[in-house]
């Protein structure tokens, strides 16, 4: 028999596919095992299905002045760059990237990979986030790493090889992700090929990295337009914007997740629509690295579909889900000079159920019966929540990190009444902290 | 013989009047009484003088993991709004303040003044703020309600009347005000006279409001060029912007607080600067009500001094001066698309130091002997914040009300591990929840 929880006098906020989203207040919810069995107003109904899927050996977890809604799914980070927080800021992209960054990714082993996937992992969860679309090196390091944890993951793999500075696509790469892969839940894990973006790699790259994604049934993912200077240096090379020039490979589909998207124009955007991308907005990082403000509002009008991502924490500097919500709706806002769009409702879905889809996990993101369970508590009995208000508006402009009391993943409590459950705190602390001065 | 406190084994974070930085690291302070009566890195120095002062009855507050820095001081704020917050949000700036906020403001009573200000101390305490200028009515009852919970104020006076449909400058209410001080902390309060603006007053109170200050030597208070409107307005009615009227009636001073300042030109801002106006930038508000966003690159360019507020719980929804801090840096970049624009070290001192300067108190918001014990301590043990890299980019790009484990002010705890001292924190929630429910 598995585990059952009860989830008792709740007021429970999720959205649905149509983008509408629902309040219930009073509300109960029964887990058992991974899924959720019940979600309603009804004690009565709550109470018998738990002790009968669990024959009366459930858990009570009282919810007076806490919220139960969708944990969130971060489409576009960069785990284990959390050992880069805080080095290198307010530079040039250039500087930062090239001068900072890069010259210490190349110093990265084994532990640098696996203690810093860690400590991002520990960071999202104790941020309401149970699923992350990480685009880095390492799979088969970090990816039993977050399948202890007890973590979703979209993991990209590298799939490309050079020999004699020549490129090609490298099928040895996705064969031992997926070897790695057999001994873990595989529940948890999603594979997915990592393309850059248009200007990393030698053009006829791209051609045999689609075969690749195309034979594996995997998803691409990838960063597109984040700086003018990237737009510019398409259109020099190859007469194109980067979404026209990425199309012409056939290397946007609908589980293909484009990262960033700061830069386009209407004819990208229709492309995207068109072929069902997942845009993943990253509205922290594109502000504290100047790139600009992605335009989500025409992307939203030509039904473009967005969800949200913190980029690494070496540009942003967190990786929190909330700040990430309310970035995108005062960045729409302040940059339209329109403070009804991209409303709470909508960044909510955008950071939930959205976020869940484009990772590529179908059965999260909503709490309803016979969806998967993967879901945060929230106690607003806090004076930066209170009085509570609409329960929307609360999760999105005034919730943080301090009000995230519990979270649960695929039916299990990764964080529990504040303490992580999976996660041996001290000793990635300990690691990271020699990382850092190894490589500062 | 009064408190003593030795802060042992801190990195200790201040900026100084030249907007440098200092991080001391294995660093010591002592508090005594209301004063810092040392900063240095030499323990038995620290050890000696606070044996001395106290006559060995002191506290040892170990800093392991922990950073030793000034509290905010937020220089824009309607504190008693709190009972307001996340009750309309996503709407157009006149819908939302005169559909739903004014409507309620009409009805409220003495207990929401005072328990709504009172869940704005404590939200902004928990997020390191000890010091705001409020902006707004009921002054009899919240500056009491302040300095009981030993919060640093600007609190604003009317200092207004209305007969028979003629408005006239009112010294009564600057008497009651000073009269109410009068029993109070004086360390703790300074009056200021509240103009709300150019566009809400008939132009014959400005010269009678101008008098009044100068009288009883109070600064001013105003919002200016938060959006376009206003400017479009103020150009139809006086053919000016509304820094150069405002400045006409000799309202701009170097004790003036002008809020917002979103939307000015050069002329506006050589005028600010000459007259040495402190500028409350809001990034949170200017971008959730879609105000636009304020030059801030131009403003410091030409010597503006800027600090930071928050504005209103309602249209924010927080006040978080942590939030404030990485916005303005965001929002700097993002519209100028430059990174290296007001940098850290930059927004820091101005949520510190100048919030400070702007708010009356010219001795607090800088780590040095002889300041005012306005302190907090940040526990940087924790995902978010770790490893720690550079502190002050630290501080700015990851920390956040969570991170807050102590707040003194005057050299009282007022946030002792995470508690709460002063504030009946149930009294005041359910309080403003009646509030909540009655004016929904």
């Amino acid at each position: 028999m598995g585990k059952a929880v009860l989830f008792s006098d709740f007021t429970i906020v999720t959205s649905h596919d149509d983008y509408s989203v629902s309040v219930l207040e009073h509300a109960y919810c029964v887990i058992f095992n991974d899924r959720i069995r019940y979600v309603g107003s009804s004690s009565d109904d709550a109470g018998k299905i738990v002790s009968e899927v669990s024959g009366n050996d459930y858990e009570v977890y009282d919810g007076k002045n806490k919220i139960l809604c969708p944990t969130f799914a971060n489409a576009h980070a960069h785990m284990s760059m959390s050992i880069f927080r805080n080095i290198a800021d307010d530079y040039a992209l250039n500087d930062w990237l090239f001068g900072e960054i890069i010259p210490r990714e190349d110093k990265m082993i084994e532990g640098d990979f696996r203690y810093g996937h860690l400590l991002s992992i520990a960071e999202m969860i104790e941020s309401g986030t149970a699923c992350a679309a990480n685009m880095y090196d390492g799979a088969l390091i970090t990816t039993p790493v977050s399948s202890e944890a007890g973590f979703r993951v979209q993991q990209t793999i590298m799939g490309k090889k050079c020999v004699d500075g020549k490129w090609s696509a490298n099928e040895k790469d996705v064969d031992e992700f997926y070897a790695v892969c057999k001994n873990l839940n595989s529940d948890l894990i999603q594979g997915s090929l990592l393309v850059h973006s248009i200007y990393l790699y030698p053009e006829e790259l791209y051609p045999a990295l689609t075969e690749l994604a195309q034979k594996y049934k995997l998803p691409i993912s990838v960063h597109i337009s984040e700086t003018l200077v990237e737009n510019e240096n398409c259109m020099k090379q190859y007469g194109c914007s980067p979404v026209e020039k990425l199309n012409s490979f056939n290397m946007l589909t609908d589980t293909t997740v484009a990262a960033h998207c700061v830069h386009l124009n209407d004819a990208d955007r229709s492309i995207l629509s068109e072929k069902g991308v997942w845009v993943a907005h990253n509205p922290s990082s594109n502000m504290k690295l100047a790139s600009g403000f992605a335009d989500t509002m025409s992307m939203d009008k030509m039904s473009v579909r967005l969800c949200l991502g913190t980029d690494g924490a070496a540009s942003n500097n967190n990786q929190d889900m909330f700040m990430e919500m309310r970035l995108a709706a005062f960045m729409a806002k302040g940059s339209t000079l329109d403070p009804t769009i991209l409303p709470a409702s909508k960044v909510f879905h955008m950071a939930t159920r959205n976020g869940y889809l484009a990772c590529g996990f179908s059965d999260c993101g909503i709490i309803e019966e016979g969806m998967k369970a993967d879901i945060q508590i929230i106690d607003y009995d806090c004076p930066q929540m209170w009085p509570l208000g609409n329960p929307v508006s609360a999760l999105v402009y005034s919730c943080g990190p301090k009000c995230v009391e519990s979270v649960m993943i695929n039916g299990d409590f990764v964080l529990y009444k504040h303490e992580l459950t999976k996660i041996d705190l001290e000793r990635v602390k300990a690691e990271t902290k020699k990382t850092m001065e190894r490589l500062r």
